[in-house]
């Protein structure tokens, strides 16, 4: 594997493969130093890549697969009777060394306990985390983990989250050392659950990271910390609370919009510079999500991904494939680990 | 005390005493049926109820205070050391039945504390909650608890919640067998912590609520619930991330506004139309919380509150006082108890 190789699930995703079949051919003719193995059904798959030139075709491989994960499939049955699916198999190829990154927009609790499963944790952590960057107030971006891949956080994987958040702001964004702040209801001492004070304990202990103390919900958005770690179940409300504000806002501006003439003109010019601000800040729409902490490099679409997502999510894993993020990572924790001896 | 009595404590708030008598004087010029106890500094409220009229005066006590809490004062430094400032002495005046309820726009840490301390809970009712009502699509209301007063929440805690949540929407928002929600990461049987599986639990073998089982953060503003429960770690941090989210897409409109003439153009005509829907989705800056679960009537209003947000807040406490909140959590929660034995 001297070429840098990425699986794709062509199958995983709320559109199904058409919409994945147009994001992977868009990558596959515009980088050309990249090879990609499209897992699925092979009859879906081979059709459309009938247009592509002889020289991007060299560059692919069909990898076929007789099964897939279903959308609403429970995490469990995808273990247990999904051995054949598109996901599985993207993640094996992965764990085996034939890819060096995969990306799905399929069926996210699938693929969490399927990647744990078969890809394994780093050293050093004991959960994987998914993480996202969301926008900021000036523009730069700050990675935000977890979103949901473990809602049972102890004070330690909190603190392995902003190692590892750590990490990916510096690899992808280049900041050097990254703020790192824990989520929190204040910015005082005393505030906080018993797990968010001993994080703080274990942060404020630990050399090698850039850590300001707490931030509040509001913080996520302005420029105050580069990495915001929370457990999963208080950072996937966070995200989805922000995703039904800006749908609640774009819809009643479009309501609004109803009401007059005058009204309908102002939404006619205020839409476009709304949908604009809204795509900035809807990241788990139009960012892939990255799992942290395996010993290989995931990527989760959003399920209703378009296929300009999907290509991002594709440019995220070539990026973080071509950082080596799970080899930093591995890395930062055994440095910052041996410090605290 | 005949009349419907609301103490008022002038001395809180980010503004300062100007904005709360300014909010104070409007509530007492129309509310005529209404009496106050503005409690603070006397040579400061006094000279400000100059221009009432003599029907007017009459309604209005002046309870001078010697002390305040200050907004970045200790909840304990409260306790301890200001027995004497308008915050505590509003509280004790429900408490000794001299107030029907009261408001205040000061320290939020503070007043949970005091008042948890003077008022005590109800019988059945471990912590109190605040709860906000937010919008939805539909233009109705939903009430979201806890947004912050106890971030260590057990599953009997989070039905308190629920029972505490339908007797407001019920009462306040006059809805009939109000949907109760539990927040979770996913609407599946299997997903969320142990507190929320437990506590769903709880719900199920409840008579006489309407429970609806889990939803996700952005059914928070979707018309898919009435009440929707939370942890108060994770309720302060979703209101916190969609206030940053707001202010976000404001700012960022305002940005776009710079970059041409016409851009500048379009954000003069989005600009109040988004300023519109912002009001309506930042309660928390325009609504005050209730505190809820207390042998009295405690309103929070933001302590960035304008004087209008704090009038407001002034009508919800005579709303709640009206339709005597307190003595129907009481009654619900006795009912729902018994009705488990």
């Amino acid at each position: 594997m001297s070429r840098l190789t990425i699986a794709l699930d062509i199958m995983g995703g709320d559109h199904g493969p058409p919409v994945i079949l147009s994001a992977a051919k868009q990558a596959i003719q515009t980088l050309p130093d990249v090879q990609f193995i499209l897992c699925g059904r092979e009859e879906i798959i081979s059709p459309a890549l009938e247009d592509l030139t002889d020289d991007q075709r060299q560059r692919v491989v069909v990898q076929h697969c007789e099964q897939s994960v279903e959308m609403g499939e429970a995490p469990t049955s995808a273990l247990r009777n999904k051995k054949q699916s598109s996901m599985r198999k993207m993640l094996e190829l992965v764990e085996a060394g034939e890819a060096h990154a995969c990306v799905s927009a399929g069926n996210t609790g699938a693929l969490l306990t399927l990647a744990f499963y078969v890809l394994k944790t780093l050293p050093g952590i004991d959960r994987p985390a998914l993480v996202s960057d969301m926008p900021t107030a000036s523009h730069h971006r700050v990675f935000l983990l977890d979103l949901g891949a473990n809602v049972n956080c102890t004070s330690e994987i909190l603190f392995q989250y902003g190692v590892m958040g750590s990490v990916l702001a510096e690899q992808i964004s280049g900041i050097q050392q990254p703020r790192v702040a824990l989520l929190n209801v204040g910015e005082e001492d005393i505030k906080g659950n018993a797990q968010v004070k001993y994080a703080d304990q274990l942060f404020r202990n630990a050399r090698g990271l850039n850590y300001i103390g707490y931030v509040e919900g509001d913080d996520i958005f302005t420029d105050n910390a580069d990495v915001v770690v929370t457990d999963g179940f208080t950072g996937n409300i966070a995200l989805k609370s922000c995703e039904g504000l800006a749908k609640l806002v774009i819809n009643e501006v479009k309501r609004q919009s109803q009401e007059s003439f005058f009204s309908r003109l102002m939404a006619r010019i205020a839409l476009p510079l709304l949908k604009t601000v809204y795509n900035r800040v809807n990241p788990d729409q139009y960012n892939g999500a990255s799992l942290l902490g395996l010993r290989g490099i995931v990527i989760k679409s959003h399920g209703n991904a378009s296929a300009d997502a999907f290509y991002y999510a594709i440019l995220q894993a070539k990026q973080e494939a071509e950082m080596n993020v799970p080899e930093k990572i591995k890395s930062k924790i055994e440095t910052v680990l041996l410090e605290q001896l």
